[in-house]
């Protein structure tokens, strides 16, 4: 392992982690709230960094490894440092709450151990979404966007941080390829930024719920979530937006340089809008008693889009919908968004994927002479990425019941139990029965709520960058 | 596709099927109830085997596909045919009901629309028992016992219907093997009942509980099941017949020609007394301050054993447990018995080659220039068997997540829907929630009993021989 090259990344990713504080710490200033966490802060991360990059690599050259390890180290590390502001200003004075938010923000889970969001200063608050959207795209794709770096080098680190079974490269160098990335996410962060204004809402909370629908978080600036508004228009402009963050950006790309028609061919695109109009269509029968037509349209939308995009916003109380709908939406967390777009779970492709190749498996065992192949957008899958996804699948299962196990310590119930750790390792935020829509995780003991923060970065980082950590011959000294 | 000779063993099943129900008539005579409904049944039986057995097959090679659709079909025309004493007699007068009360026996399965078990009438209790003791071993098994065969075609059988990853032959011919294992299978039953006559059962009683623990099915003869005995000796004696039955036949056919090391270093035997023994002291933590020590050992003996085994049979109420008990269970009904063992649930070795799998996958990713191999018993699984426990979990992740969308219909909570679709996919009876051992599964509609049924029979076939009717292709006249 080139430790070096890992020390010389983690230090810039500290860095660079240390400049995105300055944003927080300027709230502070303008809201005059101590700017002491956020300094602080900073300083102690420079630190970090600065004492890292004493490290000069010998040489440049990572490897799928490294690759992980990097992206694995970096998270572990944004997660603990990021949580310090919060600790300071006593915004959430315990260290392991403290570490479950600012996780659960880095992940995009959006699941929180607050009981009252809008007691918090408004520049943690504003650190708190602001989390979202640094982890929605990925810091060390940021990273990348900034530092020169060889392709192959940089192509490592983004296929451990970019979610989806395959990483395309929309252009041959990485690094562009970041630029574009960050470029598409910032524009449609700041065009939702001002359709929110539009609905009433001032800057400050307009620009936090972009952050934190772009990073398909579902952090909210309000106790009672998106409800608080009480605003069709502000729940159509959200869910909406989540249909875009909820879609692979490389079509963003292919539709942005003219090649418009090859984006719609996207057999994944097909499927999630078929899923978006199974879902809102069932919501509505089984809700139009209660809302009528208008309001079971306006509720279906927004809850299928804020639960397949895995963000976690609430407006409605889902519990109390006929049971058949929490089947639907147990569905959906575990079904995400789609390959390469800021959403959770096991994205969409994945899913689709796995049905195909379990199918051609049945033609194989049925009929032994035929010959089954797995297609998608009219091209075969090669048998590795197949099998790829069959393992990720088996990992992800494992993992959702081990961490089911850890929580059913606590006392609760099965359907809170096994959707906590769901919502944990999809990254989506609430779940069903004590931690639906009305509740949240404070419920949970300090182990419970250990156990769920590494799931929720096991999740995001889809679990080699975490596991690798976990794994003792990775820090064994040889090479 | 050798219809013909699909026709031919077909007949052959219905015509042994016709012999076995013989014993419940003679069960009617004893205790003078009505033989109507087995003679009716007997002679429709008979007779739909006899109108098969004139298509005489031009060629007796039959190839897999033909294996499966043969199991496939005897079942479904069992459990259509085994319903119809239930009807006659009134016992179950609706048809889906007791369509789904066989097809729960037949499966080993074990749940029950029954209120009022204690009404039924003698010879149909005991028919709904044997049911379970036919369908733990698989009537074709049997029917390669009788059918002289050779040992290739009745392989592809014996594949369909034997449980496990693989099926191994305990000697060259497929007869012998059949032989050998209905043999042990009968011998432990007769010493079962012998053993159930000491604590004091009748013969009757005796003999339907040693039915259903062999099949590892979980119908009793009481409304309270075993709980209605409340007596230690017999809960040992049944708890203690489950782990035999729960443990791969082949083992005791080594253990009987007098290989005993061999038998006892197999792996999967040694993870399950494991489980047993982890399950056993979870349970005892969890509920001693309730039962005392002694109390709590009887009970998570018997809970984990009926529980792991997949019979199914009830003594506490485990729902009063403290819930992470509940996750506890619902893992113990994810893994099920031994391969080749009259258990449901995934089988305990295809879970161990899955983990085993995922971790060496879990290797190449992470470390790609080292060489990861899965191996079992000190020998190296072959991908193609890897390959295959992937797919296969595949599949059940799929039924079971569709068969809980369909019950979730019925607007019932969450963990019953779920634990209902686990409990029928692993052949096992009660589940969490509703359907706890304090509840039936007579709570649920018409279209979910027949999605359950038809789960049940999946369950039991492991997939493949049922899935095939499903498939069109399969029926399309071209070979």
């Amino acid at each position: 392992m080139n430790y070096r090259m890992i020390a010389y990344i983690l230090s810039r990713v500290l860095l660079i982690m240390a400049g995105l504080l300055l944003l927080p710490l300027i709230t502070a200033l303008v809201y005059g709230e101590s700017v002491l966490p956020f300094a602080v802060t900073i300083l102690l991360t420079a630190l970090c960094g600065g004492v890292l990059a004493l490290f000069r690599p010998r040489t440049r050259d990572i490897f799928a490894r490294e690759g992980f390890v990097c992206v694995g180290l970096s998270w572990v590390a944004m997660s603990l440092l990021g949580s310090l502001p919060f600790i300071i200003s006593g915004d959430i004075p315990r260290f392991i709450d403290a570490v479950f938010e600012t996780a659960s923000g880095f992940s995009t889970t959006g699941a929180s151990i607050l009981n009252d969001v809008e007691s918090l200063t408004r520049s943690g608050l504003f650190w708190r979404s602001f989390t979202h959207w640094i982890g929605g795209m990925g810091v060390l794709v940021f990273l990348m966007a900034v530092l020169p770096m060889s392709g192959e080098r940089s192509m490592h680190i983004m296929r451990a941080e970019v979610p989806g079974p395959t990483v395309g490269k929309l252009v041959p160098r990485a690094r562009e390829t970041a630029r574009i990335l960050y470029l598409i996410y910032s524009v449609f962060t700041v065009a939702e930024t001002i359709m929110l204004m539009f609905g009433g809402m001032s800057f400050y909370e307009a620009l936090l719920h972009a952050f934190a629908t772009a990073g398909t978080g579902g952090f909210s600036t309000r106790n009672a979530s998106i409800a608080a508004f009480d605003s069709a228009y502000i729940e159509g402009v959200i869910a909406f937006s989540l249909v875009l963050f909820g879609m692979n950006f490389n079509l963003f790309y292919l539709i942005l340089i003219g090649r418009v028609r090859e984006a719609l061919r996207s057999e994944e695109l097909h499927r999630y809008f078929e899923i978006i109009l199974v879902s809102i269509t069932l919501i509505v029968i089984g809700t139009v008693r209660h809302y009528g037509v208008a309001g079971a349209l306006r509720n279906g939308f927004f809850v299928t889009m804020t639960t397949l995009s895995t963000a976690g916003f609430c407006t409605v109380d889902y519990m109390l919908w006929p049971a058949f709908l929490h089947t639907l939406i147990v569905m959906l967390m575990f079904i995400g968004g789609c390959a390469g777009s800021t959403g959770g779970g096991l994205k969409l492709s994945r899913v689709m994927l796995f049905v195909r190749t379990a199918a051609a498996d049945v033609g194989r065992v049925v009929n032994p002479r035929r010959v089954s192949r797995v297609q998608m957008d009219g091209k075969r899958v090669a048998p590795e990425t197949t099998g790829a996804v069959y393992s990720y699948i088996a990992l992800v299962t494992l993992i959702l019941l081990g961490c089911t196990v850890f929580v059913s310590f606590d006392g609760y119930d099965f359907a809170t139990n096994f959707t906590a750790a769901l919502s944990c390792i999809s990254n989506i935020g609430p779940g069903l029965g004590k931690i639906g829509p009305s509740g949240n995780f404070s419920i949970f003991s300090d182990f419970s709520k250990l156990v769920m923060t590494v799931t929720m970065l096991f999740g995001r980082l889809e679990i080699y960058a975490m596991l690798i950590l976990f794994i003792p011959s990775t820090w064994r000294r040889k090479s």
